[in-house]
C-alpha cells in the first residue's frame, strides 16, 4: 500500500465516521421525540384515572353522607370508610403520580417575574427536597433578621449617639426588599408544587415588599431632633428582631411537619390521617403567644407611625403608607393565625374522637 | 328482600367501592412509580449517547485539521464534513432529545431569588415558546421605555415648570428596578433553556438593577436651583427614551433570528449552519449606529453626573456610584456590541468562502 492509498483510506474512513455521527445525532433526535410522545400518552393515561378517581371519591363521600344522615349506617363504618377515602386522595396528590397530575395556575406574579416557565418539579422528592431548601433558606433568613437589626440598634446607641444615619438603613431596607422579594416567589414555586399554604403569608409578602420599596425613598432625616423623628425606625428595628425569633420557631415547626410528610411519602393508611398535627403541639403553645405578640407589636408600630404622621413630625406620605400597611398586614396576621388554629383544633377533635370510639371497640 | 336487607345491600356496596377506589390509586401511584423510572432510565440512556456523540464530533474535527495541516485532505471536503459534524451537533443540543440532556448549571442570581427548581423546559417548543414570550415582553417594556420618560419630561415642561416632584421619578425608579430583575430572571431562565445570550447583557441587567435601586434613595432636590440639581435625572430619562427605540429594533432583530431557528427545528443539514444570519443583515445596518450612540449618550450622562458630583452641585454618594456604573455599563455594551459584530463578521466571511468554492466546483 502506497502513501496516496494510505492517505485516501484515512479520508474515507473520516467520511464515513463523519456520515455515522450525522445518522446517529438523528436516531438520538428520533429516540427524543419518541420518549416525549410516550410521556405525554402515559401522563394523559394518568391524567384521565386520576380524575375518575377523584369523582368517585366525591361521589362515594356524598352517599356515606347521605346513608349516614338517614341512620342507615353504622356511624363507626362510615367514618373508617371516609379515612380510607381521605388516604385514597392522599395518593393520588402527593404519590409518584402527582408530578403528572396538571398543575394549579402559576399565578400573576410568577408569570410577572419569571415569564410562562413551568416552576413544577414532577417527582415528588424534589418537591419535598424544594420545600425543605425553602425552610432552611428561611432559617439563615430568620438569623440575619435578628442580626442586622439588633447590629443597628447597637451601634446606634454606642457609636451614632442615638442617630441612625442614612446609609445602613436603606442597605437594611433594600436587604428586606430583596429578601421578600425571594420569599414572595419560593411560596409561589411552592403552591405550584402542591404546597397548601394559605395565600395570606404570600399576599403578606407581596405587603411587605411594598414597604420595603417604600421606605427606601423614605428620607432618613437626622437633624435637628433625630431621636423624635426615627422612633418610627427605631421601633420598626425592633419589630424586625421580635419577628426573627418568631421565624425561627415557625421554621422548628414547620420543618416537623415536613418530615411527617416525607415519611408519609411511603406510608400506608391512617399515618396520612393520624400524621399530619402528630408530635408537634407542644410547639405550637410556645409559637402562638409570640405570634400574637408580634402581631400585637406590628399594629403598634403601624398606628405609631400614623400618630407621627398626623402629628406632623414626619409628614411625608410614605409615613403614613407603611403605617396602614403595618396595621393591614397585623389584622390579617391575626385572623389568619386564628383560622389556622382553629382549623388544626377541628382536625383534632375529630381525630381524638373517632380515635377513642376505636378504642371503645 | 325487605328493608333491613336493602339497607345492608347498599353499606357493603359503598364499602366495596371505597375499597377499589383505594386500591386503584394505590394502583395510580405505582404506574407513577413505573413511568418516573421509565423516563429516568430513557433519559440516561439518551445522556450516554449524546456524551458519545459529542466526543466522537470532537474527535472528528481534531483529525480533519490534522489532515488539512498535513495537506492529506481536500479543503472543499474538509469544509463539507466540518459542516456536517456542526449540523450533527446542533441536533443534538436543539432537537427533541435535547430537552433530557443535563442542564447548564442555573446560576447564582436565579438559585438566589427561586431556591433550587429546575427552570428547563424538557421540549424544545415549550423553550421556543420561552424565548418568544421574552421578545414580546421586551416589546411590551420597550414602548413604556419610551411612554414614560417622555411623560415625565413633558409633564415637567408643561404643568411642573423644570421642576420634577419625587413621587412620579421615584415610581418610575421603581418600575425600573422591578423591570430589571424581571429581564434578569428571564435571561438566567433563557440560559438554563440552551440559549446563547452573552454574559454581558445579563451583568448588565444586574448593574440596572443596582442603578435603579441606588436611585431609589437618591433624594430628588427641588429647591432652590431645581434645573441645576436635577440635570442629571432629565439626562437619564432622555437617555432610557433612546433604549425603547434602540430596544424595539433590537427585539425585531432577535425575533427575526428567533423565526429562522423555529424553522430549523424541522430542518436538514445546511440550513442550521445557513440560517443564522440569514435574512437579518439588513437590520443590522439600522440598529449599530443607534447602538454605538445610545452607548455613547450613556457614558456621557454618566460622566456629567459624576461632574456634578464632584464640582458640588449634588454630593451624594448616590450620584457618584450611578455615575461610575453607566459609564462600566456603557463601557461594556461598546465592547460586547463590537466582539459580537466581529463574531458575525468572521461566520459570514467563512460561510461566503465556502459557497463561492461549491459554487466554482
Amino acid at each position: 500500500m502506497n502513501n496516496m492509498e494510505k492517505v485516501e483510506e484515512s479520508a474515507n474512513k473520516v467520511e464515513e465516521e463523519v456520515e455515522r455521527v450525522l445518522e446517529q445525532a438523528r436516531e438520538l433526535r428520533e429516540s427524543g421525540a419518541a420518549l416525549i410522545s410516550m410521556i405525554s400518552n402515559e401522563e394523559q393515561s394518568i391524567r384521565l384515572k386520576a380524575n375518575s378517581l377523584q369523582s368517585s371519591i366525591l361521589r362515594l363521600r356524598s352517599s356515606i353522607t347521605s346513608l349516614l344522615s338517614q341512620k342507615l349506617f353504622d356511624p363507626k363504618l362510615a367514618e373508617k370508610l371516609e379515612e380510607d377515602l381521605h388516604t385514597a386522595r392522599s395518593i393520588i396528590t402527593d404519590g409518584a403520580a402527582a408530578g403528572f397530575l396538571p398543575a394549579k395556575p402559576q399565578g400573576r406574579f410568577l408569570r410577572m417575574f419569571l415569564g410562562p416557565i413551568n416552576v413544577r418539579a414532577a417527582r415528588k422528592e424534589i418537591q419535598l427536597k424544594v420545600k425543605e431548601e425553602y425552610n432552611s433558606y428561611r432559617d439563615k433568613t430568620a438569623f440575619l433578621f435578628l442580626l442586622f437589626p439588633l447590629l443597628l440598634l447597637i451601634l446606634r446607641s454606642w457609636i451614632w449617639e442615638g442617630c441612625l444615619p442614612a446609609f445602613p438603613v436603606q442597605l437594611y431596607e433594600a436587604w428586606l426588599l430583596f429578601l421578600y422579594t425571594g420569599l414572595a416567589l419560593r411560596e409561589n414555586i411552592l403552591r405550584a408544587n402542591g404546597s397548601d399554604i394559605r395565600p395570606w403569608w404570600i399576599y403578606h409578602h407581596y405587603c411587605a415588599m411594598a414597604t420595603a420599596l417604600v421606605s427606601l425613598t423614605w428620607e432618613i432625616k437626622r437633624q435637628p431632633n433625630c431621636t423624635q423623628k426615627q422612633r418610627g425606625v427605631v421601633l420598626f428595628l425592633q419589630w424586625a428582631m421580635m419577628q426573627g425569633v418568631a421565624m425561627l420557631l415557625q421554621n422548628r415547626y414547620q420543618r416537623q411537619r415536613l418530615y411527617t410528610r416525607i415519611a408519609l411519602g411511603k406510608a400506608k393508611r391512617m399515618d396520612v390521617v393520624w400524621g399530619e398535627t402528630a408530635g408537634v403541639d407542644g410547639q405550637l403553645w410556645i409559637l402562638c403567644p409570640i405570634l400574637f405578640l408580634m402581631q400585637g407589636f406590628e399594629a403598634y408600630v403601624g398606628l405609631l407611625l400614623l400618630k407621627t404622621a398626623f402629628v406632623g413630625v414626619v409628614s411625608e406620605w410614605q409615613v403614613i403608607f407603611c403605617g396602614i400597611v403595618l396595621v393591614f398586614m397585623a389584622v390579617g396576621n391575626f385572623v389568619n393565625t386564628v383560622e389556622t388554629l382553629m382549623a388544626k383544633s377541628r382536625f383534632k377533635a375529630k381525630m381524638k374522637s373517632s380515635k377513642s370510639k376505636q378504642e371503645l371497640n
